[in-house]
């Protein structure tokens, strides 16, 4: 029989929790350490790994601290267990990277992100699942074989994450885009709501609604991570300061011409072009779905039954978007589902006497 | 009896369609009119009102065109019915209420924005209850008498919307931050997605797509909006830009301090604070509701039988967030659902063998 893989966790917050409880019921040996005591035993009685040392060098560490605590915690943990594999949960890799260089750590480093997160933190908020069928960087080389590497993805392939792998820089660039960025861009636009009247916010629909929704995030750790990415993040605000620039000077208070129209719809057109580049679910190319709009009473249950009748109409509900109605008791259910069965959703849910539209 | 009120619809586009399918529903009598002989006929035929010219003049003519043609509509129906009410449809208030006052249309115009829409546009994607519980903004003093505000009121009711009243230049202001902005930060946050490659944009998750998605909308109207709209808008985009361009200083090249760590984290927390002011559902400040997660199977009905069973737990589900994992046939569904039904539904939801967290 072969023996048991072994991890030690350093950082027992929302993901190094998380990663325990993935990797116990995938049957590894895990220890946890916390600089803050309650937090470890909390995890442990979570059923996450053991609160105590580990007797031996464990296969791999994972460093699992505030990125501002990574440099340190790496070195530690490098010099106590000379030969185990190391790895980070960061959601920046440049950075880390550049300090295991500095320490010396050679291939024993494997950078690692796993893009996964609530808007909750600490032990209590861990899930086993948290990682399921989430991305999960691992940075090395396409292909690089090396038993660190191999360690790290076996980690991964635990915690049921599906495995990406790019560089560190290519990384850091990417997650400047796709989520440093838009962070940035929600809270500003929200912060813009600061001055507005009751009456004025009353008008705020659900565009203004989606695209502030991630300005709740915790701005500590958003600070730090800005911070340390901030060499990604910088060209791409700057291209965007760009943008918006163009876009004042094409409202400019002299009148209006065509040039500035056509400069102003530019902007827009490249922005449909990027919205569609985003990939769909399960990774697949962002398919269109078609929509099939339902008029629902906004009571217990009422959900529910649509749900039912779209399933006994045989209908995949790939997604859903529910709108409310200011001052009133109903909804706007919009089913998203596959173009070849939105025909025969239609009639089903007609003829059983739902508001379809 | 009371004789019915009558109303011209002078554009058959989605709103105007629209319009009259509420108001010919409410009793009214509705004529259609607009310079596409296909559009007036379509509206007719799904029962939006008839496409013949009104034998004698109408209560109400509501001009339903686009707004680079909406004061040539104004001045020919001013001048055809010089007694009737004439009110518009267009997203900014402003400029149409300049041109009423150059016309000389005095009380007669009284300015009105419903806040609802479609992806889709024309006559066939019309729906009677498009504006059934969402704000339509009518351009009055508070408490103003006049019969023209009062006839438009009444049409406003008889769509099932909720007024609200307040002066086009408030008007112009709120939708300036409640919707031109947010539309303008969401094109070029996704134009930055186009010079990404695939495996970087494969780490996109919900933050993103969330605050892009209406970057997918029409950029030959927003165009126009957003330049109608300029002299509103222009403030409100200065102001962001100057946000941005702090961020980027505290994000700049030579050392961090913190200064710099506090400049920035100064934004984040005013979009935190500008978020919460959004109202939630119903017109009611936001609540926070609790949040359950729960992993269900990809397959047709897993959605269903889920809220059947959280219905059968007695919890009115208030909203619905799907987590799609790429790659994984699985699903995140987090149900929000008041806190003091929370405990219940967890125990409910458990007890009957569904993956809660």
């Amino acid at each position: 029989m072969r023996e048991r893989s072994s991890a030690l966790i350093v950082g027992t917050g929302l993901i190094g929790t998380s990663i325990g409880l993935a990797l116990s019921q995938a049957n590894w040996t895990v220890w946890l350490t916390d600089s803050d005591n309650r937090a470890v035993r909390l995890a442990a009685d979570l059923g996450a790994g053991s609160a105590t040392a580990p007797p031996s060098a464990p296969d791999l560490v994972i460093v699992a601290v505030p990125p501002r605590w990574l440099a340190t915690a790496l070195e530690e943990q490098a010099n106590r267990f000379p030969n185990s594999t190391l790895t980070d949960v960061a959601s920046v890799k440049v950075q880390p990277q550049a300090d295991a260089d500095r320490l010396g750590l050679g291939e024993r480093y494997v950078g690692g992100h796993p893009m996964a997160g609530r808007e909750l933190s600490g032990p209590a908020a861990a899930r086993g699942d948290l990682f399921v069928g989430r991305p999960w960087v691992v940075c090395a080389a396409t292909g690089e074989q090396s038993p660190h590497v191999a360690r790290v993805r076996a980690m991964v392939q635990s915690c049921g994450a599906d495995i990406v792998t790019i560089s560190a820089e290519a990384h850091d660039e990417a997650v400047a885009a796709v989520s440093h960025l838009p962070q940035l861009m929600a809270s500003v636009t929200a912060a813009q709501l600061m001055s507005l009247s009751d009456a004025a916010l009353s008008l705020a629909g659900q565009g203004v609604r989606d695209t502030v929704r991630i300005a709740a995030s915790n701005t500590d750790l958003w600070t730090d991570v800005l911070m340390v990415n901030a060499s990604a993040v910088r060209p791409r605000l700057e291209r965007t300061i760009r943008d918006l620039q163009g876009v004042l000077d094409a409202l400019g208070a002299d009148s209006a011409t065509s040039s500035k129209r056509a400069a102003l719809e530019e902007v827009l057109v490249r922005g449909v072009d990027g919205h569609a580049r985003i990939p769909g679910k399960h990774g697949r190319p962002s398919a269109t779905y078609a929509v099939v709009p339902v008029v629902i009473a906004d009571e217990p249950g009422a959900l529910a039954r649509l749900l039912t009748a779209a399933g006994q109409a045989g209908a995949n509900v790939e997604d859903l978007a529910i709108e409310h109605s200011p001052g009133q008791p109903v909804g706007l259910v919009e089913l998203f589902v596959a173009h070849e069965s939105a025909g025969a959703l239609v009639r089903a849910l007609t003829e059983a006497g739902w508001s379809v539209h």
